[in-house]
């Protein structure tokens, strides 16, 4: 377990389970990276982007604040109940705070990831979107 | 319409469809700004990737051949049925041929993605493991 990881000064990487909370831009490209196993056959990415409207108005972007320790000590329970549920090999979760702007190709305002087997993968994609 | 676009030989895109066969590298933040959309709260994606083992034996590559025209005309089939079922805006189908290693980092041998409302991104996301 380290505290502070390589991923940031919000990131921290528990066994499988990375979760970074961050004011910098995410990647998909470096979830995939993190995710990614030599035994897995599939992995699912979810990113959440900032829409251009909100019930009829217009949206150019959104803030996020967040108090870091508890917001990881609530993903690090999501990560838990997935696990329950699925066997998945790992998981990442990544969250933004700060300023997402509604600009397609800016990275959106978060990222969940899990790689496994391709079942499990595909059943456990459309139910931790709960971040 | 555009029988040869700039996607490549093999990359057809079609109204807001686009599917890829192709022997390169696949790469999901391609793929995931294909599909990004300005009214798009969400992203799926769903990479397959060759894991190292099938049935108790182990896997170094798996190598894929396509009589590409009838592949493209089948994934436009899965993408007319998710259409159907779910309100997506945006849909990518990417498909590796040739050879795909085993090697994590290596992009996957195929990438599906969507991008449209939370909802229906979620809900669509585990349906179409068709290609």
């Amino acid at each position: 377990m380290k505290e502070e990881s390589k991923l940031g000064s919000a990131g921290l990487q528990m066994a499988d389970d990375t979760i970074v909370i961050t004011p910098d831009h995410l990647h998909v490209d470096k979830v995939t990276e993190i995710v990614g196993s030599p035994s897995a056959g599939a992995i699912s990415l979810f990113v959440g982007t900032t829409r251009d409207n909100f019930e009829g108005k217009t949206v150019v972007r959104l803030e996020y604040e967040a108090y870091v320790p508890m917001a990881r000590s609530e993903i690090r329970k999501i990560c838990k109940q997935v696990r329950e549920k699925w066997d998945v090999i790992k998981i990442a979760i990544f969250h933004r705070i700060g300023k997402s702007m509604n600009k397609v190709n800016q990275s959106g305002k978060k990222i969940q990831s899990v790689s496994g087997k391709v079942k499990e993968v595909l059943l456990s994609s459309p139910q931790y979107d709960s971040v």
